[in-house]
């Protein structure tokens, strides 16, 4: 189920502009070359039902700016953009479950995590009628890196870590929940423990740097070292440490990724993608510095 | 996705052996009269792929003979049996969460019932090469007798029994858990609270009086008396206080219905079963007495 891990180290020119897109990659499905002429974005073939959009998860430590990438890709009618529940989580038929497990982490990790996971399972098979899917965080790094992080620090009992890992692997195994690109939000720990402390959202007001630190750990440990099995989807890396002033330009490197991307997916697996209307109406770039793992 | 409730009170002739099968019913779906002379099994239907096999969720109170009642079944080459899964339970990963359990039901209620639910789900996916499937408990009795009972006497806290029940509505409407009969053994909480200190199941020796009396009324109130709004099949009623030399007759009866509902099933709808030999060999006898629910 899990997407090719490949690195994109193709350098075609970067004024190119044309929609045919060559994208040359290690990956054990390689890309093809499909020439569009009359239908440049392939829209007659995207019409086909039955299919799934094309799901970016995205994926970054506390105060990474994640919410900030979303906005940036809300005025993309095309793009279903799904964030966090977090709402959610703070009323279950009136039940504050994130208040509760801020309150007594080792009595309640178990049931937060559980619904943790049912909730962000909801948001996986969500349909949508755009042709993009971009979801804030996933069931992988709510196991890879908040029920990874409670069980090393004993918030989570061993037995109850191995009910949740048993969960994640039933799913993971039997339910779609694969994407086909995650976007990297990638900062230094310093950098955004400052930045929360400027925020100052209430649930935030004593996160203290070593959990900001482990935190990243357990993020480089999944998308980067790759100590786990698997990585669900290519992982598109953004510095992520450039500041509000600096970073639209950062995302608007990844907006040409994603929506180029889903072109690339369109054209090699026809079937892919249903969208009402074209993904993109502006010539797609490609941007060459863009690192994927 | 529930199977239709109704209530059998056909009285045919209890000396009749014909194959060709004749049900009254007031099923919202009532079955199809059949003739099947060169065929007497309709094994040439049968063999139709890609379906399910006759499922029998096997319901009841402690000690009121399940175990019994699946050993009886287990002659029957055609039939696959599943118990509880008491043994995951016991060691998931070394860890026997069924004594964390006891030892300290706050604590571990949660964890626990959240395990049940996934080895449960388990039992209910799994496929099986015969045409008869019969579960001991399923999905549906941990919801609304097991958990249940742990959220009315406080074991459960209202937040925990609130994610149970999500992941069990998340279950029941999006993964194909039915079943086509539920055999419910009947039972008198004094009988069974007698039955259990005679066997002396190392973990059911402190099991009150009381805790089998409240498990009664909550398997009365789902399979009987309807309260919660579904009941996922039909229910057959079986006297379940019979001691173990009267018992037997008692469970032939449910054979024939079990396997006579089988042959019903096939009949009424040719591509429900795909068995590789035929359901029995024996002359099927209807039952008049039989009471469904």
């Amino acid at each position: 189920m899990p997407g090719p891990n490949y690195k994109n180290d193709s350098k075609p020119s970067a004024s190119s502009t044309s929609t045919s897109a060559v994208v040359p990659s290690t990956s054990s499905t390689p890309l093809e070359v499909v020439k569009v002429e009359d239908d440049p974005l392939n829209c007659k073939k995207m019409c086909a039902k039955n299919t799934k959009p094309f799901t970016v998860f995205v994926e970054g430590n506390i105060g990474s700016g994640k919410t900030t990438f979303l906005e940036h890709f809300r005025r993309f009618e095309d793009i279903t953009l799904l964030t966090e529940p977090v709402e959610e989580w703070r009323n279950l038929n009136g039940w504050n479950l994130l208040d509760l497990m801020y309150k007594d982490p080792p009595k309640w990790a178990m049931t937060f995590q559980s619904y943790v996971s049912l909730t962000m399972l909801d948001m996986h098979r969500r349909p949508t009628d755009t042709p993009v899917k971009l979801m804030e965080r996933s069931i992988f790094s709510a196991r890879y890196c908040f029920v990874e992080h409670m069980m090393r620090n004993g918030t989570l009992h061993p037995a109850q870590f191995a009910v949740l890992d048993e969960w994640f692997r039933f799913i993971n195994h039997n339910i779609p929940i694969a994407a086909d690109l995650i976007v990297y939000l990638k900062t230094s720990p310093s950098i955004v423990h400052e930045r929360i402390k400027k925020r100052a959202r209430s649930e935030e007001q004593c996160v203290p740097l070593t959990y900001i630190e482990e935190l990243h750990k357990l993020h480089e440990d999944w998308l980067i070292n790759r100590v786990h099995a698997e990585c669900p989807a290519p992982v598109l890396v953004l510095d992520a440490d450039l500041d509000l002033s600096q970073i639209t330009e950062e995302y608007k490197k990844s907006e040409h990724q994603i929506l180029r991307k889903a072109v690339d997916v369109v054209m090699s697996s026809p079937n892919k993608l249903s969208p009402k209307k074209p993904i993109t109406t502006t010539p797609i770039k490609i941007v060459p510095q863009m690192r994927i793992l």
